[in-house]
């Protein structure tokens, strides 16, 4: 079958509009919707902006008003079925008269999937598929979760050109800019937890809050995540201010006397706590979007693990020549066993260039 | 003073020809000239082609014929004013009649110097520093060359997007992609010297030869350059195959008995080489532009002493979290200290990325 070229056009605008709720949905998905009138034109647009907000659907219905009736609709996401915090987008489209309806992705989630299903047994044309990797990307968090039940994971690190995260006294104030650092607040404010190791926490006791100066800064903070397998984590550790709350993973048989603490007793693995266990924890905590900011070790774990879904490097042009290495040890003794990655964008971001990548599926690690 | 858009115009249009130059006209600068008739058209464009070839004002005052008489010359560099290969372009100018001449960058060979000062007795309006920094750029092999007395040297090394060059048992083969590896092909033939240190001849038995697919397939090889104090290099390395001249640097105490190669001795300095009399005795060979390869070691005495004037980076979307690191140690002992560089180009190359970068002047290295 080919595409009609209107198909694509239109559902691109619902995978932009779908972006704008980007960060701010969890833990629903971002979705968008284009809504055309029975002559093809567009007659309304709408997306899901936050959690409990209206769905996009609904939005885009309601601007097109009488002019639905027997037009289009694009939807990034399969309309859903059940009644929420809102009606079934299903039965809405079905109200509003829409005669087709166009989707990207279909719902992995069995509570809300069923609505191409309706729609077509009330007699609406339903095509799916259209644009689906555009709008699988833009959804990937989110997509992660619903699939695989756990946290989708996205491990930033800061490093000079030849992959050094400390000079070799361990001084690295400042490596990237004051632009890179910006966007990195950026990132975490649009994430449900930020993660890091007992290591980082004794090292620089970090505050691991988003201090964003842009358009996020009004959403709840970020849960602070602490993997710390024997309960190490100082009481007075910055990460147990009242800025943002703090659940602090560790080991099941772990001595947390003296810690006053949100404490999650998790499965050990290895010579640490069982990082799969953790994320599926995270997600029954509805945290979508997990931000792992370190150390090295722990990064190495969630690589080695196959939990790594997207890295976004911050590259400096420096150079060091020795001091701390930015990724320990990931379970990789020879060239064949590397962590293939594919870039996704590369972009300046002041001096500074960052990478986004992403783990490419590779046969010999399909667990 | 205001410049005359015209001015920077026809100029980067020299600029332009001069680099159609570049990697074939060593130990000559790269140079472009635009000549305009009197009433301000192009008539006349040249460039030198290669080391031996007319020179760049000759080619565009032939094209011009008549209509230099009263006209403008742009040239990226100023015009020479000995009899070398070729006439006193100096000279060739008043000989046709131009009546003002604009330059970017003046001539820092005594030798050749002196072309500006000859036009302006003779009456000729001469405006120089037009676009200077962009006409540096395109020469700045050959103005370090020039102006240090050494040759310049572009760092290449190929890593991980952790900074790793091989994996923990010492594997390699491919980090970086097919695309890359033939980009630094064409890299290499566009060098006169490409540099390794013994630990990567005794490690990898490297060719160091240039095979590019391209247009400067048919240039003389470059001069490969084995740093190795104590000449170590088996008599047999495939260095010393006939597909291009060998340069063994050694130290002047070095037992050389059983080689049968082209010998430079060399002062000691720290625990190796002098690197810096090793550049000055290149660019005494006409070595403008050398390429160092490699190791790690190498790399960071390189880096260290001040002698690296480019950094070309092949970053692969891989991760090793253990291997060998892409830089040895370069001096550094804290972060003040770091090496910081100025990312000048960051473009991708198959599924690498290519980031092309150069040292900015740091007060505290000053030598
Ligand atoms: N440049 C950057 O972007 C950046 C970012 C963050 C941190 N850092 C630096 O990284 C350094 C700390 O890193 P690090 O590598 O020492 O420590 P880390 O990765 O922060 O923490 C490692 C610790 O986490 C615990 N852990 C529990 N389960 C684990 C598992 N499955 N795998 C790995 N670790 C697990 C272990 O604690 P137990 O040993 O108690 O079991 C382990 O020692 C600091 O110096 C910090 O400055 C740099
Ligand atoms: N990925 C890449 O881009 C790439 C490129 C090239 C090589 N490599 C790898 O690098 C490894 C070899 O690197 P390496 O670091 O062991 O050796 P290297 O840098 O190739 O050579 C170092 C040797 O050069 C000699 N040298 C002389 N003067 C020196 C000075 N001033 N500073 C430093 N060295 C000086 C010394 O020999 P003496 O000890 O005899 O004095 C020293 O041991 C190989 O395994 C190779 O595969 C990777």
């Amino acid at each position: 079958m080919e595409l009609p070229e209107q198909d694509a056009a239109h559902m691109a605008r619902a995978v932009a509009l779908a972006a704008r709720g980007h960060g701010a949905t969890s833990p629903n998905p971002v979705v968008g919707c284009v809504v055309l009138d029975a002559g093809g034109a567009v007659a309304g647009e709408g997306f899901h902006a936050y959690a409990g907000g209206p769905h996009a659907e609904i939005g885009a219905l309601a601007e097109a008003g009488e002019r639905a009736r027997g037009g289009t609709a694009y939807v990034t996401l399969e309309p859903c079925d059940h009644t929420g915090r809102t009606g079934p987008c299903s039965r809405a489209l079905l109200d509003a008269g829409i005669a087709r309806v166009v989707v990207a992705v279909a719902d992995p989630n069995p509570k809300a999937a069923g609505g191409a299903a309706r729609l077509r047994a009330a007699g609406v044309e339903v095509t799916t598929g259209v644009l689906a990797a555009e709008a699988g990307r833009v959804n990937e968090e989110w997509l992660t979760y619903a699939r695989l039940g756990r946290s989708h994971v996205t491990w930033k690190f800061a490093a000079t050109l030849d992959g050094r995260s400390a000079a070799a006294d361990g001084s690295s104030q400042w490596i990237t800019s004051p632009e890179a650092r910006a966007d990195v607040h950026r990132m975490r404010a649009a994430a449900d937890a930020i993660v890091a190791g007992v290591g980082t926490v004794l090292a620089d006791d970090p505050r691991l809050t988003a201090r964003p100066d842009g358009p996020s800064a009004g959403r709840r903070p970020p849960l602070r995540v602490v993997v710390d397998t024997e309960a190490r984590t100082p009481p007075d550790a910055r990460v147990f201010d009242d800025l943002a709350p703090t659940l602090l993973a560790v080991a099941d048989d772990a001595d947390t006397g003296r810690l006053k603490a949100d404490i999650l007793r998790l499965p050990r693995h290895g010579s640490g706590l069982d990082l799969r266990a953790l994320l599926t924890e995270l997600a029954a905590r509805e945290v979508v979007g997990a931000f792992l900011e370190g150390g090295p070790a722990l990064a190495g774990s969630f690589l080695r693990e196959g939990l790594t879904d997207r890295v976004v490097a911050y590259v400096a042009p420096a150079l060091l020549g020795s001091g701390r290495a930015a990724l320990g040890p990931a379970g990789v003794g020879t060239i064949g066993a590397v962590h293939r990655l594919t870039f996704d964008e590369i972009s300046p971001i002041g001096p500074d260039v960052r990478l986004i990548a992403r783990p490419v599926a590779q046969p010999s690690r399909e667990q």
